[in-house]
């Protein structure tokens, strides 16, 4: 991460988080082709699968195929998310350059997804370091619920900067605060991000943000204001936790490059290729998604201007 | 406005932005039973009608009679959209309590949205001014494309300044800046609010913002952040304008309130009333609406946990 201190790098997790609820399958070809063409949009991460069982997520049972047919693009990381040991070695053998470790700080959600304790899950870790360990694969650890369990509701700062802990005494200083079911808002991102930056430097930090409530790039505003400066948004919108009731959907990537932009934020992102390749999503998965720029276009994009004549008086003002 | 600082005062404007496109008649009975509603959920102002040609917009033409009929509850301020002196003497004999002028920043959506110049709209402020002197009705003086104009691009600082001095300087104290068409961004709408609220007092500003590109909450998130207490928003993310290219939707009342909520902002607002009768919108109107929380509920209304034998091993994760 050679950023400039002022840009804000965006992981995008359509590949991954995006299309695992998806419920019709598509087509190996299909996913290397969609993240070949995000590769070409200038990302520097892209979650471009998953090693978990095929009977749990069917979509993303070509996980090796995937990884062993994308067009590598010298800058970018290919990262896979593993729930455990079996995952991570078929992700390593994969070819994958970065595992993405996932446990619940709320312990219901985690006994939930993961079945079993969040301790099991660090001992798990654990193990997965120590085989990651060498190889030059590199490990990210995700704290879900991060801000709020759908289950447990609040979740204190002090669970989130131990599992945060948890992780960097396994050497892993990459982490990931997931907002899994949408319940952050601008103020708590403020706090527990600035509590977070105190342990995880800011090119290890990532914020995963969901809209179900409509907070999705207020929450990205709050998160860059307290000092982060990389985030997890899915291309269209796509996604969402079957797990997790009420979840509509992962911030969307193009939204969040087109806020940057406008407010002067570099992201390294080319957006206009972006947007040619979200309009391509309702063809692929036949509906629509919930991306707003993709259809109402930049703020830039200016309309020419009606012909008085046909315009009736005093018809729409403030609106 | 008796509220302290830290309050953000909400302005519900479903009644006119929301309601003036939609397709369909509403009947008047509606119209008043949906205010009325409104009143009992907290606002401190509704903007309830539109005294407009009757040509153009169908839906509001009965506006004296909705005015005529709405129960007025005490601490609430019922306002009107007026374009020209004609619909401010129709609103004045109507009952409502401030008429609600509006003038486009942009030369070119003026002429597109009022068929006249910027002069002429003031010109013909100041002859409103000069009828309402005395009447006892208040008047609020709406800049819109405030944020930018979907024919000209850019709408600079100076031109906003001396749109809000021209209100001033007709002794209106009360105003807006309406982000027409939605191509505000946090950044514009933090300086800009600071820019304005040197002129125009805190308890007197109101912001204006669509969803049309992602941003309105973070917008308001900005603008609250800059020093603004007061925003339009539309039960459900209704409205939108027919001359506004791409528009598709005011922000969402009851996902602004619900944001303030989670934030500790209060709001005055009953937020379980508001949701109520935003789930009762798709039946009023025949379609779905926009807004988010009235779907996915609030934050801190948590779900049974999953039994975990139903649950499949490693499925979601990050989500």
């Amino acid at each position: 991460m050679s950023a400039a201190d002022d840009t804000l790098l965006v992981q995008e997790i359509a590949p991954r988080d995006g299309l695992q609820i998806e419920p019709g399958w598509i087509e190996t070809d299909r996913k290397v082709a969609l993240i070949d063409e995000l590769s070409d949009c200038g990302f520097t991460r892209i979650e471009a699968g998953s090693f978990v069982s095929p009977k749990a997520i069917p979509m993303l049972r070509d996980g090796g195929e995937v990884f062993a047919r994308i067009r590598r693009r010298p800058g970018c990381l290919y990262v896979a998310l593993v729930p455990n040991m079996k995952g991570a070695e078929r992700a390593i053998a994969a070819g994958v350059d970065e595992l993405n470790l996932v446990v619940s700080a709320s312990e219901t959600h985690n006994g939930a997804n993961m079945r079993m304790s969040t301790d099991s899950s660090f001992e798990a870790f654990a193990r997965i370091a120590e085989v990651a360990s060498g190889t030059g694969v590199r490990l990210n650890g995700t704290v879900a619920t991060a801000f709020g369990c759908p289950f447990e509701g609040s979740i204190t700062d002090k669970r989130v900067i131990s599992f945060a802990e948890r992780y960097l005494a396994l050497g892993i200083t990459n982490v990931t605060l997931a907002d899994t079911t949408g319940m952050a808002d601008p103020r708590l991102v403020s706090e527990r991000t600035g509590h977070v930056l105190r342990l995880v430097p800011t090119t290890g930090l990532t914020l995963h943000f969901h809209n179900t409530r409509g907070l999705g790039l207020a929450n990205v505003l709050a998160g860059f204001q307290a000092g982060a400066r990389r985030f997890d948004a899915s291309l269209g919108g796509l996604g969402g936790c079957p797990f997790a009731p009420g979840a509509t959907g992962n911030i969307c990537t193009e939204d969040l490059v087109h806020m940057c932009h406008a407010m002067g934020i570099p992201t390294g992102i080319d957006l206009d290729r972006l947007l040619t390749l979200s309009r391509s999503l309702p063809a692929l998965l036949g509906h629509d998604v919930p991306g707003q720029v993709a259809k109402a276009g930049p703020v830039w994009d200016l309309h020419p201007a009606p012909a008085s004549a046909k315009v009736a008086p005093g018809a729409c003002g403030t609106a």
